[in-house]
C-alpha cells in the first residue's frame, strides 16, 4: 500500500449499493431503541444457526492461505473457529445491552417564548469500514454499526473472503427477521471498491480503517471523508526524579512487555537524569530477562544500555520487545520531547510530586495523559465504554479510545409557532435564552 | 480561486512562525481562565488606546480600494471607522465574559479502586483563520482564540492589508500587558503564505474559513487539516398539506427576505400539492411586492409562478432575492427532495399536524431541523451561544452554528498508584467502572 496506487472512479455498482444502503441507513437511523436492540439479537441468533456454515467457509479460507503461504501469525489472525464464533455471538449480545446512544438531549433551550431549541443526538449515517484479516470484525462491526443507527459499508482482507460473505449473508438473513433492513449492511468484495469507496463523500459519513498503520495512513491521504482511528502508537512513559522507581520499574514493564503489539504499548522511555543510573541498574536485568531489546542515547549507554538508539527511533513504532531509552534533565525536556516525537495516543509519568504531575497532565497534548499508571488502559473496554470502535489520536473530538460515540452526532431540533427573525430585529420579540431540564 | 491554484510548500520563515506560534499557544493553553480574561481586557483597552491609527490605516486601505475600483458593497466590508472598532471593542469584552470552555469535567470515573479517569475540556492548539475583506474579523477571531486558549495565525483579504497590521501590532501590544504571549496571535500577509499555511498539519490543528463558497470549497479540498465552516447553503423551507398558511407566508417571507445574503436564508419552497394552489395565489403578490423573483416547476408555473427553474435551480444558493419553487406530492417527496438537494444546514417545515413535524424532524438530515419557525434562527447568537465561529455542515460534530465549544477538545486523564494492566489479565485486580460526581 502506498502514494503511487490509483484511487478509481466508482462503479455505477458501487454507487448504487452506496446510494441503497444510505436509503436503508436513513430508515434505519429513525428506528426506536427496541428495534435496533431486537435487530441485533436477530443477527446473534442467525449466526448461531448458520456458525457451521461460517466455519466451514473459514476452512476453506484457510486452507487456501495455508496454500499460498500465508504466515502463522495472519494465519491466527483469519482463523475463525466454533469457539471464537460463539464470543463473537456474545459480543452482538454485548452491544445489544449497550445504552442507546441516540436520541440523547444534549441541550435545551427557551430561546423566546414558545420558541425551543433542542440539541439531539442521532447518527452519522453510514459507516465505511475497511479491516485487514480477521473477520470477526465484520460481526463486531455491524452490531456496532445496528445499535447505532448507522448503516455500514464493509471491506475485509481478500484471505477472508468466503468468510465474509458467509457472515454477512448470514447478518442480513438476522435482519430480515427484524425491523432493519437487510441492506443496511453491504459487503464490498474488491479492492478496486474498497479504494473508490474513499471518494463517496456524501454517502458515506465516517470511514473507520481497523489495520496497519500504513493502511491507515493511505486512507487519511486519499479521502476528504473524515477517518477515525490513529496510524502510529508512539507512547511515551518519562520517569521523574521524584519516583518510587519499584513502582516506576512495574509500570514501565507492564506498558512495554503487556502486549508489546498494541498502540498503547510505549515505545520510548524517558529517564529524568537524577534517577537514570539507579533506575536502569534496576530495570535492565529485569528487562533483558523479559526478551526487551534496548536501545539507548549516549548517557543511558553510559548507564549499561548496551545498543545506540538513533535519531530514527525516536518516532518508531517498534510494535515489538524493543524500547528507546533517552536521559532528559528535567520534566520540561521531557514534554518537550514528546511534543516533538508523539504521537498524541497516550503518554505517562510516573512521579510522586503532585506538582509535576500536574505540570505533565497540563501540556502534554495527548489524547491520553497518565500519572502513576501503565499506558495499556488506553481501551474502551478498560474505560469501561463497553465497545471500542477504535482509538483516534486526531485533535478534535471523538478523541482516544471511542465508543458507540464516535458513531453518532447532533442536530438542532427548533419548534415554535410562527416564530420569525424580522420580529426579534424590530424589538417586537425579545430573546430570553432559558436553560429548560435536559 | 479555482483547483488550478497549487499549494505551495510552507517556506522556512512560515514554518518558524507557525512553530513559535504553537509554542506560545502551548503556554497560553495552560494558563488559567482569569489570566485569559485578563489578556482580552488588556487587547481591548490597547484597540481603545489605539483607535486612531487603526481607523486611519483603514482609511488609506479605503483610499487604495477606491483607488483600485474596489465594489461599493466590498468597500462597505472594509470600511472600519470609529463606530464599527468600538462595537467590535465592546465584542472582545463580551467574549471575556463567556464561560469558560475549559477545564470542563464531561466524564468522572473510578476504573478500579485508586484508579481514576478524567475527561477534560482542553484548547484545540492552533487556529488557522482564512478570511476575506472584513478587519472586524481579526478582532472578533483574536478574542476567541485567546479565551479558548488556542493560538491563531490569520490572513485578511489584501485590500485590508495595513488595517490588519494595525490590528495585529495593537492586539499584541495588548498582550504584552498581560500573562499571555503577544506570539501566541500571528498576522500573513502574503497569498502565498496564507495557502502554505493549508499544508501546516501538525502544527495547525483547525482551519475556520470566512469567506465566499468558492474560498471554503477550496480550502476544503486542499488540506487535510479539519476545516470549520460550511461550503453551501441550499435551505429549504416545506409547507405541509396541514400548515396554516398565513404563518407559511410570514416563515417563508422572513426566511427569504429578512437577509437574503446569508447562507440560513431559504432558497427552495417546497409545497405540498394540496395547498399549493391557494398558498401561491396569496404569495406571489407579496413575494413581488418585496422584489422577490420567483422561479418555479410546471405545476408552480401553472398556479402563476411566471419564470420557469430548471434543474440547476434546485442546488443553487442565490444569495439575493430570488426563490426556486417546488410542488411535492406529500411529505416524503419533500425529504427525498432535501436529501438530494440540501446542504444540510438548516430546513425548515410549517404544519399543525405534530406527526407530520415529528416525521421531518426525524428523517431531515441536517444541522438543523425546524418546525415553525423561520430558518434564520440559525445563528450562534440567536442560539444564545454569545459568539459564534461559524455553522458547520459537516457530519460529524461540532455541526450548526459552533460557538466557543468548536474551539476546545478534551483529553483524557487517568490517575493511579501503581495499577498496570496485568494485574486485570491476571484477575489480580478487577475493574469497578463506578461513575463519580461531575
Amino acid at each position: 500500500m502506498n502514494n503511487s496506487i490509483q484511487v478509481p472512479k466508482p462503479s455505477s455498482e458501487l454507487l448504487e449499493l452506496a446510494t441503497n444502503i444510505r436509503q436503508k441507513a436513513m430508515l434505519l437511523g429513525q428506528a426506536d431503541d427496541r428495534q435496533r436492540k431486537d435487530a441485533l439479537v436477530a443477527m446473534a441468533s442467525a449466526l448461531k444457526e448458520n456458525s457451521e456454515k461460517i466455519v466451514d467457509a473459514n476452512k476453506q479460507d484457510l486452507k487456501k492461505a495455508h496454500d499460498e503461504g500465508l504466515t502463522s501469525s495472519l494465519m491466527a489472525r483469519l482463523k475463525l473457529d466454533a469457539k471464537k464464533l460463539i464470543a463473537s455471538v456474545e459480543g452482538v449480545a454485548q452491544v445489544g445491552e449497550l445504552p442507546d446512544p441516540l436520541g440523547l438531549r444534549q441541550l435545551h433551550k427557551e430561546l423566546s417564548t414558545g420558541l425551543v431549541l433542542e440539541r439531539v443526538t442521532v447518527p452519522l449515517g453510514v459507516l465505511g469500514v475497511i479491516f485487514e484479516a480477521r473477520p470477526d470484525a465484520v460481526i463486531q462491526i455491524a452490531s456496532l454499526a445496528i445499535r447505532s443507527g448507522n448503516g455500514a459499508i464493509l471491506k475485509g482482507g481478500s484471505e477472508a473472503s468466503l468468510t465474509n460473505a458467509a457472515i454477512m449473508e448470514t447478518l442480513q438473513k438476522g435482519l430480515a427477521d427484524s425491523d432493519i433492513h437487510p441492506n443496511s449492511l453491504g459487503l464490498l468484495t474488491t479492492r478496486q471498491e474498497s479504494l473508490a469507496m474513499l471518494r463517496l463523500d456524501g454517502l458515506v459519513d465516517l470511514i473507520i480503517p481497523r489495520g496497519s498503520n500504513e493502511l491507515v495512513r493511505f486512507i487519511q491521504d486519499n479521502t476528504r471523508i473524515p477517518v477515525l482511528g490513529h496510524a502510529d502508537g508512539i507512547c511515551h512513559l518519562y520517569i521523574d526524579c521524584d519516583a518510587d522507581l519499584d513502582q516506576a520499574l512495574k509500570i514501565a514493564i507492564d506498558s512495554k512487555t503487556q502486549y508489546p503489539a498494541a498502540c498503547n504499548a510505549i515505545e520510548t522511555l524517558l529517564l529524568h537524569g537524577d534517577i537514570a543510573k539507579s533506575f536502569l541498574e534496576k530495570a535492565i536485568p529485569v528487562f533483558e530477562s523479559l526478551g526487551v531489546r534496548l536501545l539507548g542515547d549516549s548517557i543511558s549507554q553510559s548507564f549499561g544500555v548496551s545498543e545506540p538508539a538513533d535519531q530514527k527511533d525516536w518516532s518508531k513504532e517498534y510494535l515489538d520487545l524493543v524500547l528507546s531509552i533517552k536521559v532528559v534533565a528535567n520534566i520540561d525536556e521531557s514534554i518537550e520531547h514528546i511534543s516533538e516525537y508523539g504521537s498524541r495516543h497516550t503518554e505517562a509519568i510516573v512521579t510522586n510530586d503532585q506538582k509535576a504531575a500536574d505540570k505533565f497532565l497540563r501540556a502534554v497534548d495527548s489524547s491520553g495523559v497518565y500519572h502513576n499508571c501503565s499506558t495499556r488502559f488506553a481501551d474502551g473496554f478498560r474505560y469501561g465504554f463497553g465497545a471500542e470502535v477504535g482509538i483516534s489520536t486526531q485533535t478534535l473530538p471523538p478523541r482516544g479510545p471511542v465508543g458507540l460515540e464516535g458513531l453518532v452526532t447532533y442536530r438542532y431540533i427548533l419548534q415554535g409557532n410562527g416564530h420569525i427573525a424580522g420580529s426579534f430585529v424590530s424589538g417586537e420579540s425579545s430573546f430570553t435564552h432559558k436553560d429548560l431540564p435536559l
